[in-house]
């Protein structure tokens, strides 16, 4: 029924069941757009005191500000800075909710339902669906293919989500919903969950709520379970003790040890115990793009850069590839987190830690995950007496003087941007001239850094920031939120950023206004007209979004003295408004790396 | 590969015949987003004199334009109006081509395609993809799911596409580019292919190209092929022919016959065929709101409104509920397009023709298509003797008056707009608001109606406007431009405008302000904070997205007084320039024909 019933003792609506089940799981908002299939249970949400409804302009900037949120929260479980004691380590790790109407709105939705994927980011889609009888009767209904055929895009999306749940009567929907949580939570993936008009308000047990989604995580030393819940068997503790045994012998051989720290450490939610395994060896540890700021970037503390194959800083190259044993914790060896998979690791001397298998030299151990693994090996590495990594080692050092009165080169806005970073900063980067400009800054002491280098899709950052926004104003302390967008992939999603202003946000959007696809132009065709874009007026982009009158602030550097300018004021640098600052660049430079990254791609696309 | 190489004798590139086949089709603009996987290709489209890319802001709105493209094109290929003359009656039916990058730019653009299909418009999308090497070799590609599989993407579209075509040579590769070519046009849905980066320069014979992707249409009197080039065998010509005498026989013997033109009709290209039988047997006609505009909506020559069941117009519904026989040609009963299954018909005195059945009363007959059976019936039901229907019977016969200096109510709004049209203009109207209140609207002579009906996809006009403006261009006469559209559906997609201005196009952009998503009020929560937008400053759109200086105007009414003088505008009605008309309306105001259907919805969300 789509108008409450009598409840009986002990019994809750799904709708109250779903909303009370997010919010354990610290989800705290939920996304979307409203269409008529998912009205109803909106009214559920809307009543909510500690649950918020957060209207987007499009189901597609939806699914990406779901994405952005729980990036951060993932981050702020396991932060590793400033403010780790602010959170609760090894909780949850950050899940979002995303909810559309059937048919039209999940399939706009569907590009970032599958970035999640790509990249390991858990979001449950929630699908509001015609009503189970207008299922069984095949009614020609609105929002479908007037076929009479309701699963065709539960199938659609089989691909790119870890589970589906396709909701029939209330007698299993509490066990579905928790199922689609549940698998979210462990392969760190989107799932997707159909919700029919007349079952808003089915009744369910309350007592299950009592039942956690994921049983407690009990403290990794006894090795009997896994934080996830998987239990190991008796046989499975000498597997872990043979591995470690193993690495603890290769270790104990190596002169020049390293760690590289990628995605998949902060997705499984294991950052802090490659923190206690750096703490307890000392080792000279690096990050990929991907990885970046999971663990802190420190130099004094042994951080020696992002690596990135040949399109290393030279610095960085040369650090890890003099190494005589590397320890790869959670790798994605896609070509943009790579250098076109120009990574220079000898396997004899490669130990690979993963969320579900280890290999080490040749020998792969499936089911050894890093979650065992890594508190054995902080236990029994030894620290090496090495050389400290050199201050700053890998990083920008100095910044490149340039003319004042001309546009700010590349080479200079990132290292600028390095030096304004403060603690708890959240930088994120779009796909393209941002995520490789990004790479050689250094994170600031409790920082996040959020791209979608994978997936790499255009536009994505520019919803990302919301959810962003939002995770942030969670954190409990204050978060400068910092995105770094072009002007051509800023027009994809434009729209969501008078959802920012409406709920009284404060990004700093940083708008590379370099004349269209410069990502594109460097690959391939760069006088081309289709690598061209409209010319908007983005000195009125907030003006027109802000009909309402909430506080914001449009600044334009049209050179290098002026761009210092602003980031030297005290008032931009507050962070109390939605500010924008638009740069004018130049519509062929590129940061270093990109350049390089973009020969490679286009020699690929041609062989 | 990726660069050209030499040609033999007779063989062009695999870009150029793709293109070439676009081009023989009537197809002579792309939409789409570029991409590292399509940049290739867009050299070729770029380059070819006869055939223009055009770069959306997003995947979705691209998807969206071609479809208004294609709408547009049918109707021109297919018009009845003041200009058939300025077309090939019967001949190719409108097509359109969108190109995208593999994986993220596809899959944004999949909500555009499930409309196209559910709606019946053919649509080529090509997707460019990895090189074949690439693919074969797993190679762990950014825009790819990470996990080396490259059919992820194809499989999700297979149920909101008519053929797929993954191109993994050039050997066969124009054999399926015909293949999907032919399919989307036999289907009128949309056909995928994926275009690998190496097999842009791919050699093929030149020579295949002189055969028809679909080999001419036969006049269909003799009756031995079908314009689709399925062939009838012998004893379908028996059963077209007896079919024939099923129905001449109740046509004889009814009193009141009618005629109801549908949607179908449209998209299979027999426009042509029922006005022939209108002629012939001055049968009084109406249309459905999918099939609004097929037919002249002239009651001098025997026009009777819309008719949607219960939320008819009550002339109308009585018009065509007292009819003794009532031949309904190309139905699609979706709900919004039967007043939610409130057709009233009896089996008995109901003939129903489809693209490839027939229904007689009780009796189905496959394979018998209105391709024959139309032109079989043109011959042979004699002219009854009817009273002619009413001077505007079932359209807007007079203006309500109201004060002038309040705002201007929606029982008055679309009249006043059925006073502004004037012959061969375009009418596109969103779904919600606009949709429904033009159902009471007459067309002009020459006019053309567009809407999306079925999927109803929130915004989808926005970015089919673009799509229409250019095939209008295409017409060889003016053709005003006029986009219906409310301000909760216009933020979806409201970047396209810009767009428009780039290629210097002239809308009439008429936006409905009236606060927030109003079907949706109507349907629930007609004060829920989730049916609530951002307030943007619409008077600033235009100049916000101008700024290469393209000719435009913005217009504000917020009284009815104000509106009837803009309307009454000469400027206006010229035009010449790309023009936003902002009119201010109450938030729970509603067209009749919309306030029915959502109580009508409600009531089924909670069955």
């Amino acid at each position: 029924m789509s108008s409450p019933g009598e409840l009986q003792a002990g019994e809750v609506y799904l709708a109250s069941y779903l909303i009370e089940r997010l919010i354990q799981l610290g989800v705290n908002v939920m996304y979307g757009v409203p269409g008529d299939f998912n009205l109803v249970f909106l009214d559920e949400v809307e009543a909510h005191p500690k649950f918020e409804w957060i209207g987007c302009c499009n189901e597609l900037n939806a699914g990406y500000a779901a994405d952005g949120y729980a990036r951060v929260k993932q981050s702020q479980a396991n932060s590793t800075g400033s403010n780790a004691s602010h959170t609760t380590q090894g909780g949850v790790k950050g899940l979002a909710a995303l909810c559309t109407t059937f048919g039209v709105g999940e399939l706009s939705a569907m590009n970032a339902v599958a970035g999640a994927y790509s990249e390991r980011v858990p979001i449950l889609h929630i699908v509001g669906a015609p009503s189970t009888s207008a299922q069984k009767n095949g009614f020609l209904l609105h929002h479908t293919l007037g076929d009479g055929k309701f699963n065709v895009f539960k199938t659609a999306t089989q691909g790119v989500t870890a589970a589906q749940a396709f909701l029939e009567s209330g007698a299993n929907a509490a066990e579905e919903i928790d199922r689609v949580l549940r698998v979210a939570l462990e392969t760190a993936r989107p799932t997707y969950m159909t919700l029919p008009t007349d079952l808003v308000y089915a009744p369910v047990s309350k007592a299950r709520l009592d039942t956690p989604v994921i049983p407690p995580a009990p403290t990794v030393q006894d090795k009997s379970t896994l934080p996830t819940g998987i239990k190991l068997e008796d046989g499975d503790v000498d597997k872990v003790n043979f591995v470690s045994d193993e690495i603890e012998r290769l270790w104990t051989g190596a002169k020049n040890p390293i760690l590289i720290v990628d995605a998949c450490a902060i997705r499984y939610g294991v950052p802090h115990l490659v923190r206690d395994l750096v703490d307890a060896t000392k080792v000279k540890y690096f990050s990929t793009p991907m990885g970046k700021g999971v663990l802190h970037e420190d130099s004094s503390k042994g951080f020696g850069g992002v690596y990135v194959g040949a399109i290393s800083d030279p610095d960085v190259k040369e650090a890890v590839e003099a190494a005589d044993l590397t320890i790869l914790v959670g790798a994605i060896k896609s070509d943009f987190n790579t250098g076109e998979f120009s990574y220079k690791f000898d396997t004899k001397s490669l130990i690979e830690l993963h969320s579900d298998h280890t290999i080490v030299q040749y020998a792969n151990y499936p089911g050894v995950s890093f979650h065992t693994l890594l508190p054995a090996l902080a236990r029994t590495l030894k620290a090496k007496d090495v050389e400290p990594v050199a201050e700053h080692a890998g990083l920008v050092r100095k910044i490149p003087d340039g003319p004042k009165d001309q546009m700010v080169k590349q080479e200079a806005f990132w290292p600028l941007w390095g030096k304004f970073f403060k603690e708890d900063d959240i930088a994120i980067a779009e796909t393209g001239t941002s995520s490789f400009g990004m790479i050689d800054v250094p994170l600031p002491r409790g920082g996040t850094f959020v791209s979608q280098v994978l997936w790499g899709s255009i536009g994505w950052a520019g919803g990302a920031l919301l959810g962003c926004l939002l995770a942030a104003r969670e954190a409990g302390y204050p978060r400068r939120t910092i995105l770094f967008i072009g002007d051509g992939s800023l027009q994809l999603t434009v729209q969501e950023i008078s959802t920012m202003l409406r709920h009284g946000l404060c990004p700093i959007i940083v708008l590379l206004n370099n004349d269209g696809y410069v990502i594109e132009r460097l690959i391939h065709g760069p006088e081309a007209v289709y690598n061209d874009i409209s010319r908007w007026k983005w000195q009125e982009l907030l003006s027109f979004f802000n009909a309402d009158g909430h506080p914001h602030k449009t600044w334009l550097a049209e050179t290098r003295g002026q761009f210092e300018e602003i980031l030297a004021n005290e008032e931009f640098a507050k962070a109390d408004k939605c500010q924008l600052i638009e740069v004018k660049m130049d519509r062929l430079d590129a940061p270093r790396a990109l350049q390089l990254q973009a020969e490679m791609s286009a020699k690929l696309n041609s062989a």
